[in-house]
């Protein structure tokens, strides 16, 4: 979410023209997010979101992604709800790219997570776990064990700029992961990226989860995985263990882990951690000229795994039996 | 407009516990502009927007340009309003920021405006003028001819890097515009920024004008010529006199240039084209990290500058007697 492509009046009033949404009165571009260009739209029926699909989201990935956030709207999860034009279709075409209107969702991103917010990420993680059990697309995840050697490739001649010693260290990751990684835990559609700036909040409540385009097919705790790495540091680094007790215990009231899955949990942690770090590091070194975002820093996530690299069991994390 | 500063939760609520605007449902950056950071923000009153007064902005000019969109507004300008706080404030702090909030204005910005835009933009430039008349705070421009020397001394060491001779070339036409330049022209607070993306359309007619950030004390006809630079030039770099034409006409449909701003008219846009050159200038040689915004190539500017210097006389630009 962020802007990258310039859309241009005769092409927005075109594309709009294909829905039934009236004359619009707002269009801004929103400075959030890094994967695709997002806009407020608003018109006489209320604001909505338009986005841009940019390079990195794969075409034949856009019905993966509309049928899911259908899919789980209907079946409890509050998520933006692509709005389909005149000819029935969620998806269009806008400057050359694919595009989509999605309904615009009420909500806060908390900048400063607590525990009690935590909590109820956890327990939202896996009621999207449990409702897209029965999603009939199937997508691999192109960003866990078996894409990182390709990830690897793009950052390793440069990755010691960031970091001295940063792209040995990657690769004894890599080989360290692929001797341990668990295989046949609980799997289904993950969301892969459920970060701070995907949920919305009201209040103190949790309102909605938004940006499904890395979801994916993978290991359900995997994905809580993800949301410790992205929920549970502080910003000086250390690990909130109340955080993550809150996490995994929300998760739990909701879809209780087995046991082959809190065994695995540190090892799964630890190799979304080198994921996050392999692709912000891409990111880091092939910042486009023009885009208006910031890269993040990679070294971030290279604490993270450092931390888990140590972690001895899930009880590291806050889990209780 | 742009977002150079995180908001924390913590910080906002406090803030907006200050207003009477009820309870938040949205917040977003917005990813347009350059000066300040932008937020949407939604409660049950509305959208409104929030700023945040970055560096280049003097805290000793907010009360002009808070004090001037009330005043312009009351005069039948439409442009942003500033909201003011339970204590009768229109400026409070955020983050350790001055920091405004402003209603929000509907409309979009033209990414390829029209003939018959520039007209309205013309018209709207001179009502600003005119309904600028009593304001009583004055405000010099620093980035007018007394300004340029200090901005070229911030750039010249390194200007040779964005183009060879760059450097040269400015210091000349600084010279040579401080010997040929105006003295005495119909005066009083201009726009000095109004640029397609600070004029909002509904439709093919104008709705609103924003961003006072640059106003200030200066020639109107100097303001004319910023406009001409913004609005007339084709992508290609041609100057489009049809939009000149038009724009010079909408402008004395309300206010009649005289002699003298006629005659000077080629000058000013000119160090209007320089002015710009040099701000993009310093801003591409000084691009701040983390910040979500493309600089603009300060070369478009030295084509516009190129272009002024072989004009003979207002008509080149499209005036009629």
């Amino acid at each position: 979410m962020a802007v990258y492509t310039e859309v241009t009046d005769e092409a927005l009033s075109a594309f709009l023209a294909g829905y039934d949404l009236g004359p619009v009165s707002s269009f801004k571009g929103i400075a959030e997010g890094v994967e695709n260009s997002n806009f407020l739209v608003i018109t006489t029926k209320g604001p909505y979101i338009l986005t841009l699909y940019e390079k990195r989201v794969n075409e034949g990935d856009l019905p993966f992604f509309i049928g899911l956030m259908e899919h789980l709207a209907l079946r409890g999860v509050t998520c933006p709800q692509p709005v389909r034009a005149r000819n029935g279709e969620a998806l269009g075409r806008l400057v050359g790219r694919s595009a989509a209107i999605v309904t615009f969702l009420d909500g806060l991103w908390l900048r400063r997570p607590r525990a009690e917010h935590c909590g109820q990420v956890g327990e939202a993680l896996a009621r999207m776990h449990e409702a897209g059990a029965d999603f009939a697309i199937r997508r691999p995840n192109a960003l866990s064990i078996d894409g990182w050697p390709l990830l690897y490739a793009a950052a390793e001649a440069r990755a010691d700029e960031v970091s001295p010693g940063l792209a040995r260290e990657t690769a004894g990751e890599i080989d360290a992961l692929s001797e341990i990684w668990p295989a046949n835990l609980p799997s289904g559609v993950i969301h892969a990226d459920l970060f701070p700036d995907n949920v919305f909040f009201l209040g103190d409540r949790l309102s909605g989860l938004i940006d499904f385009y890395f979801a994916c097919d993978d290991f359900f705790a995997y994905d809580l995985g993800v949301c410790l790495n992205a929920w549970c540091f502080e910003p000086d680094g250390d690990f909130n263990v109340s955080k993550g007790m809150a996490m995994i215990e929300g998760y739990q009231r909701v879809r209780r882990l087995t046991s082959g899955e809190v065994e695995a949990l540190p090892v799964l942690a630890r190799g979304s951690a080198l994921r996050f770090m392999l692709t912000r590091l891409v990111d880091w070194l092939n910042v486009p000229s023009g885009a208006m975002v910031a890269p993040k820093n990679p070294l971030e996530y290279r604490a993270k795994l450092r931390f888990h690299q140590r972690v001895v069991s899930a009880i590291d994390y806050g889990w209780r039996a």
